[in-house]
């Protein structure tokens, strides 16, 4: 069968003609981060990764075994495209009863996952050069997977309650742009929750602009305090909601949704067959189970009060250790606090100086598109670190912010 | 939590603007018959669906409750990129074991099915207006795919034994194409084989003119008659190689490969980031073990049999009730037998006399990217329908074939 290996023609490497978009793209700089920071000594604030104890380990195995044993022959055939109806009705229903959204599970698409959320709804609408409004900082997997369709971005300042609303008003005056994408609830990085008020008047700037709200929910579900508010889906029916079973069930499914009106879901579809033909089947059938025979809200409540617990810690240790002048968020919700060192103190110099002392977190330029933006802060996660190495790794942090005499 | 409905901004539909790319995309054809053709009473030849009987659900299931009891901390959790390394290392050790193919681990990337990674290669490729050269006819879902970064496709004549050779050589001469993709194996739709002359004449055109090859091989392991040939890739390295779980263990796994140069991976790694981040990891891990813990060969031979058996029933009965002037492939392996009705008996017009019958197909246009070409053609799938349903539907479309005095 091999064959005679002279005849195999071998090319040197110069030859490959790629797409342009592939200039700008570039890997992820927080998963080469991760693959530095793995090592078990370091204790890692960086990653954005659930705490696996909380996976429900034993549900999803016997949801497993129950789906593979009742029904083989169609959980492992391929499937529809836009994903299997009781799980698209159990979200359609969850909407309704958590939001008061009315939603048809037409409107419902099963995507691998918030990433392939983004990298649809940047097929189904950006041209190169459109503009796409983020909020600064902006979560990255969003640029990242933007990217690949050319688009300018433009940011607009993320406050302490939600977006600037005079400064997307003018940017969108200006811009013309297509999309706005944001993460409204426990914002990544920010760990930022837009106030009602401010969902309001995103809503009224966006329709007075034309403008597609890209409202990203995959921590909207993980409040530990504070008080639920509605979806800017609430406010503004011109919304495309996405969801995911990452942060409340276990990432290693890669299942989201995209929750959209039917004319954007019929070319969602379009473009979702040309990507994959469906998601993953067994994962939504495992998933649907799961949900039929097991109370998530109670399972949900054990991952908020024990990320809750986390950031309560975390910022504990930050205000007893960390050095004055430094500030940082205090989310009610989610996975993420956001540190600001002095104006000037490099956030990347903070990081050289950690990782020696076996301490890693993200820096925060890669949440900006614009260079140099930023490079005074930085993103620590809490979900999925232990009390007692939230402690030492603050501590540590702060020996080194002395260090740079923040 | 429900906000006053009277503050919803609602918004006409004209309102959405779409990409560019988006108006020459279309739903599948394929995918829209079948939807027709689900009902129990309609004997189908339609899909391109493994048969389910042949799934190995009990040793899946097995798979599936080992790697859950066992590492269920990692099996839900995020995962790398580039997939599961073991995975990954099994992939190359059986290229080098049936193909005599060197492949590095790293040189394989895990995706979500080999729609996936024509997605992938797609993006990394294809600037809008690029050339793609395609077989005539060629495989549906890679039109579909690659249409999303809007190339010019050119198509080359498949024949008995393979591609037109003199007839690549000039199209390539005058396209300055970028990717020429192939199913050299046991085709979809046609079910040819490129003879290995073929596929070496194959690899020198292509090196000629400095273009890259992508093989998809989803068919390759399911041969029941003839002999194994060499890969394309034997010959040409600046080959990208895709292979695919869904036919030999089970399509809602939703898990292939792509196998290519480091050059060319590095940036397959920023797309699949950008795309989903990395594919299902339960999956992997099932598949992996399954793979581990079972005789796949012993498997698919199993698969290559009833295949083989399904193959020759139908050949057999096509020659028995089929009118004269009718001609057909014979594959030595795969899932389809191609039909050619005489010069200007239209395939779309059998099929609505077909449907009446309670028997489908698919029509061959779809399969051309030049209009109104191939309307005297049409697929048979042979791989799902049992051998009484084989004999009916035959019989049944021979009786349409001489309503329309093929």
């Amino acid at each position: 069968m091999a064959t005679d290996e002279n005849t195999l023609i071998e090319k040197p490497v110069q030859f490959y003609r790629f797409a342009d978009r592939m200039e700008n793209s570039k890997k992820s700089f927080i998963r080469e981060i991760l693959k530095v920071t793995q090592q078990p000594e370091i204790i890692s604030f960086a990653g954005g990764l659930p705490n696996p104890a909380l996976f429900p380990a034993e549900e999803l195995a016997a949801a497993a075994a129950k789906v593979m044993s009742e029904d083989a022959a169609n959980v492992l055939q391929y499937s529809t495209t836009e994903g299997y109806l009781p799980l698209r009705e159990f979200i359609a229903q969850r909407y309704l009863e958590k939001s008061g959204l009315k939603i048809d599970p037409s409107e419902i698409l099963i995507t691998n996952g918030s990433q392939q959320s983004l990298d649809l709804i940047g097929k189904v609408f950006l041209n190169k050069g459109d503009r796409v409004v983020i909020e600064s900082p902006g979560y990255l997997g969003a640029i990242q997977s933007f990217s690949i369709f050319e688009p300018e971005f433009r940011e607009v300042p993320l406050l302490d309650d939600g977006i600037d609303i005079d400064a997307l008003d003018k940017t969108l005056e200006e811009s013309d742009a297509k999309l706005f994408y944001t993460v409204p609830t426990f914002q990544n990085p920010s760990g930022v929750t837009y106030s009602q008020e401010k969902r309001e008047a995103t809503a009224k700037v966006l329709d007075k602009h034309g403008v597609v709200c890209v409202e990203d929910n995959a921590y909207g579900e993980l409040r530990f305090a504070g008080e639920d508010v509605p979806t800017i889906r609430n406010y503004l029916e011109n919304t495309i909601l996405m969801g995911s079973f990452s942060k409340i069930i276990a990432p290693g499914l890669r299942l989201g949704w995209i929750c959209a009106k039917n004319d954007i879901m019929e070319k969602l579809l379009v473009v979702k067959q040309a990507a994959d033909l469906h998601s993953n089947y067994l994962s939504q059938r495992i998933i649907s189970q799961y949900l039929m025979d097991n109370d998530v809200d109670g399972h949900i409540s054990k991952i908020k009060t024990a990320y809750g617990s986390r950031r309560d810690h975390m910022v504990d240790m930050m205000s007893r250790y960390f050095p004055e002048g430094i500030s940082y968020t205090k989310p009610e919700g989610g996975m993420f606090v956001w540190v600001t060192l002095p104006e000037g103190v490099s956030s990347m110099d903070l990081f050289d100086l950690a990782i020696k002392e076996n301490v890693a977190f993200v820096p925060g330029s890669p949440f900006y598109t614009i260079e140099g933006a930023g490079s005074n802060t930085l993103r620590l996660n809490y979900s999925n670190s232990d009390p007692d190495d939230i402690e030492e790794g603050i501590k540590r942090l702060a020996a080194c912010m002395e260090k740079l005499s923040c």
